[in-house]
């Protein structure tokens, strides 16, 4: 299947840290037209008047408009889950009527546990938090892992250059090369492939250590990642 | 305890390919007496023989001697395991004898299974190699991981620079202090501490994603990382 070029993203829990640094981030640096969403409408409209303010104040022009979670999703061609991992399955689930092979699910989430030592990858039974998001949607919506070793907290900053890599990853190549040209006309974000869903777990895993690193070395903080 | 620094480094198995790597990084960039390791001491004292003529080539003068495995762990303030991780478990059993506090135990060992989509990672019931090492080793042997998520023919390629990240870790701070000053030692290495040896399992997670990027991405071999 050749994709159209996307125009609409969305961007569920958008009211969250890790959205609204997306919001931000894309507001500035894209065309895309952007949906915010959020289980609480009312919240989204006054995240989204909210990003609209800071934005303009940076003389961008960006076009974000607010949503409920479930009808952002119909209308979009790329849907952003910016909720936590432990939400990722029900958010799933709630905006899954409103999906088809034209709507790529995109997500940056990952299983983590804490301990007194540090944060540690803790997967779900299916093997990684984007295999529970391919098992949980419909078998033609494709799934793309995207944006997963990112600081919310260096993103949001828009003072700050990122500078970074970011991996995608899952089974349809189509799908994986439309969000790869998404991720790059975010500026500073390189997208690097790393190939099936089954790669998933190790990039996930990634993130707790970015930010065991940043704990643990006083000049290191929002920590992330080149390779080269 | 206060470390006194130390001057002799061991890489057991130092006729493998990391091996290999460590002995002419160390031996161009580093003032250590080395001792290469093997079961076989007819492969190294061949080993020794042609690091020593290879670094003498770049006008290095290398300190370096062959030594069954053993006894070059025995003599050593570092023992460095350049052993793939399936056979860590025997090599520190055989070495063991000659240890006490005053040895540390360096393991940049990962263990990994490959299947179509890539390499994954693959830890022993442990949780981690270093886990299984630290099991393995006498408890007043300090274990730590370092130089794990390095490419071996990168290191090995004296003309190319490294430039890269590796990310000590384990329970003992003065032993993980005392290899980080190694790894420093090295001409473009730089160490960054990720704490205890429970955070271990998420950095050795990090050598097969590595390699899936490699494997995926046309312009990228021998990848490194930079945490930033």
């Amino acid at each position: 299947m050749t994709r159209r070029t996307p125009t609409k993203i969305a961007l569920i829990g958008g009211t969250g840290a890790i959205g609204e640094a997306f919001a931000l981030r894309f507001g500035r640096d894209t065309d895309y037209a952007l949906t915010i969403g959020s289980r609480d409408e009312r919240k989204a409209v006054e995240a989204a008047d909210a990003y609209r303010s800071r934005l303009r104040e940076r003389d961008a022009e960006p076009r974000i408009t607010p949503a409920p979670n479930v009808d952002t999703a119909a209308d979009a061609d790329i849907v952003v889950l910016s909720v936590p991992a432990y939400y990722v399955e029900e958010t799933v689930d709630a905006i899954s009527p409103g999906l088809d092979a034209e709507t790529i699910i995109v997500s940056p989430a990952v299983g983590m546990q804490s301990d007194d030592d540090g944060l540690h990858y803790n997967p779900p039974t299916t093997g990684s938090v984007l295999g529970l998001i391919a098992e949980t949607a419909p078998d033609e919506v494709p799934v793309v892992g995207a944006f997963t070793n990112l600081s919310a907290d260096r993103l949001v900053d828009l003072d700050t250059s990122i500078d970074a890599d970011t991996l995608p990853v899952g089974d349809d190549n189509d799908a994986k090369e439309t969000v790869a040209a998404v991720v790059d006309s975010i500026r500073g974000l390189r997208p690097l492939d790393v190939g099936p869903l089954a790669n998933a777990a190790e990039v996930e895993a990634l993130t707790p250590l970015l930010i065991n690193i940043a704990r643990y070395n006083d000049d290191m903080e929002n920590v992330c990642v080149t390779f080269h």
